[in-house]
This record gives structure tokens, C-alpha cells and sequence, in this order.
């Protein structure tokens, strides 16, 4: 792995000067049809070993390109906004939109391989983080982001001449530290937990790159070079308007007309009387699960998802009334802004997760991705299909980051549909007035009602079940939805 | 200012009943047309004696009104993010955008009032405190926010009773803290601070109202209908699309050609070796100040402007290139993004500032107010006339907190300006391309001077002064650029 890093390669002043003239502009000019294409986002991640020049490299990088379109992030403990939140949280605020350089100083690998490395953690544990890693760089990659990794590795005897040269110098002194020396002692240790991660994480799309850096002259034309030859092959596509040839493997056949929508008995009794009564035993219940100490260091994710007029307004107020204003946020999901799609698809979500003891309902959600965005083409089939498992991944973090996630479909029948839509159109309050577009949903109900389905079996998992609420009496619905969560949180909280 | 609140007002419970449909009504009308409009954000802001039923009336507009749109904040002790950054950032970052109601609990008045009754500030500071909040809120209703301010108040008996009462309750206990029965005991020292406070913040614009707290069914009408009349009243001038009919007090004449910039002997010499070497102690210097302990209390804040080709790109990467990638972020300000343009105007700064030890550098900024707006007309004479002190408030704010604010005007003659096109045009990269507007810009030089030396009069404050850069000699404007730099970062860190 490391091998032909410890060559000790080095590049002399005179080649140095001659070349870094058209390096530069070469770096210039492409990160400029960059920002000009605004197609993609590029993500440079610096790794390695400490004294192999990284700081000192994405300082030249920065003199050579255009620093105002570079944005460099350094991460160091989490902060109490982190760590209340899951560990990639402070990684996707910072990932850079479309047009722009990330370039990300100890970032999702650092913790990992520091515990691994210090037994904090065990092998399996190690691995499982490495694979969640590739399955996050790979959407990463879906999504059009360029990811360049770079790992900058030095010789043991490299590592120490380097440390010793920098705590000499009175400028650059400040820069060692006593972990550094206590890393330094690891070093074989190290390296070989570094080299079972960059196996492990070294894919056709990601690769590593491997940086010698003992001579500040080699590594400096080879990053330059690296990143130059990353970025002009990324924007030839990008120039072709290139769109993903992915195929996705095809769902499974529909053999029957029975699937599990219609297999739900839609009307349900409840009356009027039994309902009240209902209601307020559960939203006392819920009112005091969510006051229970045990959430102060949780958080609650609730997602709704139904047809146009299922009745998600009505069933979010009748949860909402029972919490307390100051810790619940509900975000209503419209079409993204300007900011959300200059970023991957998730995005948008991930800013919005609650920190302890607040809650977050998403009333529509990450999954219109499998939804509306399948049914009308918004994205192609090899990005819906990726989603599910983007998604589970997505919920798997925050479950285990102490979020608990509850999901909920509001079915109702083509009849009760109409029926609603009609009452809608004959009130006088334009607040309620249904739309061209709820129209023309009404007509791929067909369509959309295969993608629930195919969603439900795709994500509702152990963590993050699915509940399917019977939702032509309204009544039922909400009694339905504030006991499944009642039992969600009784559950969760260990009340 | 307490009086009639302490009557004791009581509404039954038959007209209240009565009341309530046709109130809740009216208010979710109100709401929709806020919300398709989208002309202006509604801030509500929540305070006053524990017990008197803040949480609950919260609670209840949520239940009246969509909660979808409206965003509930309570702010609690500030966290690490928030404490090294002036104390209104939070709120900035909590500010709604336009069509959307936030809620603030805890807000801006909550610290100076508890540090005043427990006397941690003198009267003297806390009168200081007020006026800076006037001005904020001044600003904000200028910008078209609207701006509800409910004081919650009790009796003094009254207060005790409703702690006693919500102790009884199982349900309520959790709420009552002892922090609530030490803050009873202040109950006369509270109420004269309190009085003073909205004696001294209640104006035209923004009046307090002081809601009864004592029954809840009065307090819920009353609250209601404030919000409600606030909500139809600003609705209806925003309907009539109602431009500020704000005049602005003149600026001073023009009598003679003299000006700040005429004065300036633009083309200073200096050689290309003189250059070299100052420039590589000056950034030797820079280094180490951004690497001094007492910077890592501390934050930078550097504002460049200048007329186009002026050199502040060139002159900003000699900076960076001294600095360690990071600790520093360039942002480069272009036209606001949808999410920026939804709320006040210096939001989309405000969400850029520095944590410590960091350095923010703005090429171009919040001085586009006053000159690119005001030349164009993109805002009105009054808006712009108006930011010159929003502008002195931010930077004091800033360096208050901490930040070291250092501002560079690059100063160039209209015919190096030519002389710099013409050659960015005979130029092959497209990355220095001279667009339309760069030659639009030129033929309002004189504008641009007048509003240049406006800017400067109004803004160079001694806190954060403004250093007029001759920089038709490019070496000499980067090394004044650098030595002004060292020297504030030199002052400052008492280095």
C-alpha cells in the first residue's frame, strides 16, 4: 500500500520552477470551467500521517487556485450542536455546493482509524464504520460530487526528521504537539491500521491517493497534478452533459393485483364521542413521554407521507398540541431552494435534524425521492433505486445517534379522494383550495400507489418501521397515529 | 405600565366558546395571506414572569394557526458556537423568512433584564443594553419585518398562586424549577426592572403589549386578537403594495471638487525587489500574529472594496498565503441567494462570522448597501441612508465580541481602470473576462466616488476604521494592505 511512498521521491528546485508555472494555470483554468459549469462540487479530503506537509499543501493549493472558491474545514472535537446529533451531521454542513472546492482536514476517517488505532474500538466495529463510509462516498459520487482522497504517508524515520525540523524552527513550533509524539510512537500500529482502511476503502469511484511527503517539492507537483488530472477528467463529462448510464436491477414483477394498499381495510369505525375521549388520553400520554427526562437526551423524527387530502395537517396538529412549543419544529417540504440544490438530495434533510429533546416533523419527506420524483421523472431510475438504500442508511444514523425515527403513510381510497377534494373546492376559504397539480397527482394514482408500495418494503426496516394508517374516517387516523407513536416513544424511552 | 394588567380581567367560559371560531378563523386566513404574499416575516417575541402563561398561549396559537409555518425558538444558555460570536447571532440565525411567524421565547430582552434584577449590570449598561435592541428592532421593522411584543405579567399574589397551582399537578410539576421560586422572590426588583425595560423599548413601530396573565381563557382571546389586528393592519399595506414613504435627511453638499478620493496621490512608487522583500516579512509577521495564543480568543474580520480590477483579489491571496488554510474562509459576495433574499439585509453576513481563532475575509460586502444599491437604485435612499448606522452597529457588535475588524478601500484612477481591462480583454483566459457590467460600472464612476466618500465619512469609526488603499501600484497597495493588517492584528492582541 504504502510502498512506492517510502521511494523517497524528491524533485529538484530547477524542475520544480519550470513546472509549476503551467500546473498553475492549468489548476486556474480548470477551476474556473468549474465554477462557470456549476454541475458539481468537488470534495478533497486530506488524510495521513502528521508532518507530511498536508497543512503546507493545501496552503500552496490555496496560492495556486482561486482561495475564494475554496473552502477548507478543519474538525476538531465535536461541539455540543455535533455531538447531539449523528457523527456525519457536521460533515454534511460542510459539504461545498456545486461549483465550489470543499477540502475537509480531519474528516470522516480521522475517528475512526485514531480509536482503532488506540483499541478504543474492535476490529468489526472498524470495519462497519469503513463500510458506512464507502456507502456514504458512494452517494456522494452518485450525486455528482468529484471526491479526492488523499492520504499523506511518511517513512517512520521521515516522521521523526520531520517532527524534530519543525520543533527547531520558532515558526513552525507551535505546530507539534505532545499527540503528535504520542502518535509518533504508534507508528507502525498506525500504519497498519491505515493500510486496512485504505484497502477497504479504495473503490474504482474514490480511490486513494497516496502521497510521499518527505520532499515539500514531490508532494507539492504531485497533489497539484493529481487534483489537475481528477478535475479535467471530471469536466469533460460534465462539458458532454453527461447523464448517468447506471441501469438499476428491475423491482420485482406485479403478478396479482393485490399489494399492500389495497389489502387495507381503508374505512374504519370510530365516532365522534370515542374519539375525544381518545384524543385526550393520548395526548396526555404523549405529553408526558416527551417531558419524561429520558427524551431530554433523545430526539424524535416523525415523518408523514400520504396522498394529496389524506389528512397529514390535521393528524401533525393533533401530536403538536400536546408537546411544548419550544421544542418541536415542524418543516413542511416544498420544492428545494436554490442553496438545497446546489447539494446532494439529502441535504436538505440533514439540516433540519433535531438536537436533544426537540422533535422534527416532516410533513412530506426525504422519501418524495421514491415518490414524486420517480412518478414524474424528476430523477432517473438509477437514482431512485439507490435511494432506498440511501435512505435506510440515512435512518440508520440517526437511530443510532438516539433519534427516534417513526414513519407513517395515510392511506385513503380514490372515493374518499374526491369526495375531500370536492368539499375543499366548494369552501370559501382559498387556504384549502386544491390545485391543477392535485389534479393531475389524482391521475397517476396507479403509479403512485405501486411506488408506496415498493417504498414500504424497501425501507421499513427494524429501526424505522412504517405504519399504515387507515385513514378514510379521520377519526380513526389520528387515534391510529398518536397511539403508534405513544408506543414508539413508551418503548424507546424504556417508560 | 402594569397597571391595567393587574385587574384581574376574566373572560366565561360561554363567551369564550363563542369568541374562539370566528378568531381562529381569521387568524389562518391571516396566516395564508402572510404566507402568499410572502412580502414580510412576522416576529413575535414572548416574555415576561414565569407562570403567567407563556407556554400555553404559544401552544394555542400553534393549535389556531398552521403550525407548518410558524418556527419556535427558545433560547437557553448560549452554546460554544453561539458565545463566540456577538450575542444577537443567535437570534440573527433564528430570524424567519418572509411568509413564515417566528416565535422567540428567551429572546434579546431576556439576559439584560435578568442580569439588571440580579444586578450583575449596572443601570448605565442595561440602558445601553435597550438602545442597541432599539436600533436592532428599528431595523428589522424597516426591512419589513413585523414585529409583535407580548409582556406576560402577574400579580404578585397571582404569580404565587399559579406556581402553587402548577406544583399540585403531576402533569405540570416538571415546570416549576427552583430557579422559578428564586426569581419569585425578586418579584418587586423584577417588575420595576421589566417597567423600565418597556418604558425604554416601546415605541411607535413597536409597541409592548402587556397581556393579563392571570385567566387563561382572557389571556388567549387577548393575544389573538393583538396578533390578529397586527396581522391585518400590516397585511393591508402590504396588499396595497406600500412602498416606505420614509424621507431621508440630505446629505451635505457638494461645494468644491475636493474629496476623500481626489486627495489620495493614487500611483505610489514602488520596485518590484523592495516588494519582494517586504512582502515576505510582512507575511512572516502575519503568520505568527495569527498563530499568537491571544489570537485564539480572538476573530478576524476583513472587508475588502474596491472599484473593478482594482486588485483586491491579488492583494487578498497575499494575505491568505501567510495564513494556515484552516483558520481562514474567503467569501465572496455576489448577488443574495433566494433563502438570503427572504429575510433583513445584512442576514447573509451575519451567517458567515468567524469562530475563534478564525478568520473571515470578505471580497465585497455589506458596504454594497451603500454603494453598488445606492448607484443602481436597487434599494430606496432611505434603506440605504439607513444602513450607515445598521452598518456601525453590526461592526461594534463584532468588536465587541471580540473580532478584529480591519476594512481596505483600493483605490484605482479611471485610467489604470481602462489600462487593466484593456488588458484582462487581450487576455486568453476567460477567467479574467471583462463583462458588460464591468463597462456599465465605469460610466458611473462619479456616483461611485460620491458614494465612496459618503461610505467613508459615515462608517470609519475608531473602532473599525477604513484605510484608503493607492493601488494603481499594485506592490505598494498589497504591502500597505499587509503592514495596516499587522499593525491592527499587533494593537489588538497587545502582540
Amino acid at each position: 500500500m504504502f510502498e512506492s511512498a517510502e521511494l523517497g521521491h524528491q524533485t529538484d528546485k530547477a524542475t520544480f520552477e519550470s513546472e509549476v508555472p503551467a500546473l498553475r494555470a492549468a489548476l486556474l483554468d480548470a477551476q474556473f470551467e468549474l465554477l462557470d459549469l456549476r454541475r458539481f462540487a468537488v470534495v478533497v479530503l486530506i488524510n495521513g500521517i502528521d508532518g507530511a506537509g498536508k497543512g503546507e499543501t493545501v496552503n500552496l493549493l490555496n496560492e495556486w487556485m482561486d482561495p475564494r472558491h475554496i473552502q477548507t474545514w478543519a474538525f476538531d472535537v465535536p461541539t455540543e450542536e455535533e455531538s447531539a446529533r449523528p457523527f456525519m451531521w457536521r460533515y454534511w454542513r460542510a459539504l461545498p455546493p456545486k461549483g465550489k472546492i470543499g477540502v475537509m482536514f480531519n474528516n470522516w476517517y480521522t475517528e475512526p482509524i485514531r480509536e482503532r488505532v488506540e483499541r478504543s474500538s474492535k476490529r468489526g466495529e472498524f470495519d462497519q464504520h469503513l463500510a458506512e463510509i464507502l456507502r456514504f462516498e458512494e452517494m456522494l459520487v452518485r450525486e455528482g460530487v468529484l471526491v479526492v482522497k488523499l492520504w499523506f504517508h511518511l517513512s517512520r524515520a521521515g516522521q521523526k526528521k520531520r517532527l524534530k525540523d519543525l520543533e527547531k524552527d520558532p515558526k513552525t513550533r507551535w505546530r507539534v504537539t505532545e499527540r503528535d509524539w504520542r502518535f509518533y510512537d504508534l507508528y507502525e500500529r498506525y500504519r497498519e491500521v491505515a493500510g486496512h482502511a485504505l484497502r477497504l476503502t479504495s473503490t474504482g469511484d474514490c480511490p486513494w491517493t497516496i502521497v510521499d511527503g518527505s520532499d515539500p517539492r514531490f508532494r507539492a507537483l504531485f497533489v497539484g497534478r493529481t487534483l489537475l488530472e481528477a478535475l479535467q477528467k471530471r469536466l469533460a463529462i460534465a462539458q458532454r452533459n453527461w447523464v448517468s448510464r447506471q441501469t438499476a436491477a428491475p423491482l420485482p414483477p406485479q403478478i396479482d393485483n393485490l399489494n399492500l394498499l389495497n389489502a387495507l381495510q381503508l374505512r374504519q369505525e370510530m365516532d365522534k364521542r370515542s374519539y375525544a375521549d381518545q384524543l385526550e388520553r393520548l395526548q396526555g400520554r404523549l405529553a408526558l413521554l416527551t417531558r419524561d427526562e429520558a427524551f431530554a437526551q433523545r430526539s424524535l423524527v416523525l415523518v408523514f407521507e400520504g396522498a394529496d387530502a389524506a389528512g397529514k395537517g390535521g393528524a401533525i396538529r393533533r401530536i403538536t398540541s400536546a408537546l411544548d412549543a419550544r421544542q418541536y419544529r415542524i418543516v413542511p417540504i416544498a420544492a428545494p431552494t436554490e442553496e438545497e440544490r446546489a447539494q446532494p438530495y439529502l441535504w436538505r434533510f440533514w439540516r433540519h435534524l433535531p438536537g436533544h429533546g426537540k422533535a422534527v416533523v416532516f410533513d412530506r419527506s426525504w422519501y418524495g425521492r421514491v415518490l414524486v420524483e420517480r412518478v414524474e421523472g424528476f430523477c432517473s431510475e438509477a437514482d431512485w433505486m439507490r435511494a432506498y438504500a440511501e435512505i435506510n442508511d440515512f435512518e440508520d444514523q440517526l437511530v443510532r445517534s438516539g433519534s427516534i425515527v417513526v414513519k407513517f403513510w395515510l392511506a385513503i381510497s380514490k372515493d374518499e379522494q374526491l369526495e375531500r377534494f370536492q368539499a375543499r373546492e366548494a369552501e370559501p376559504h382559498k387556504r384549502f383550495k386544491i390545485t391543477e397539480e392535485d389534479w393531475r397527482n389524482r391521475e397517476k394514482w396507479d403509479d403512485y400507489a405501486r411506488a408506496v408500495c415498493d417504498m414500504v418494503d424497501r425501507t421499513s426496516t427494524e429501526i424505522a418501521p412504517w405504519t399504515l394508517v387507515e385513514a378514510d374516517n379521520k377519526y380513526f387516523a389520528r387515534i391510529k397515529i398518536l397511539r403508534t407513536l405513544c408506543q414508539a416513544l413508551e418503548s424507546a424511552l424504556g417508560a
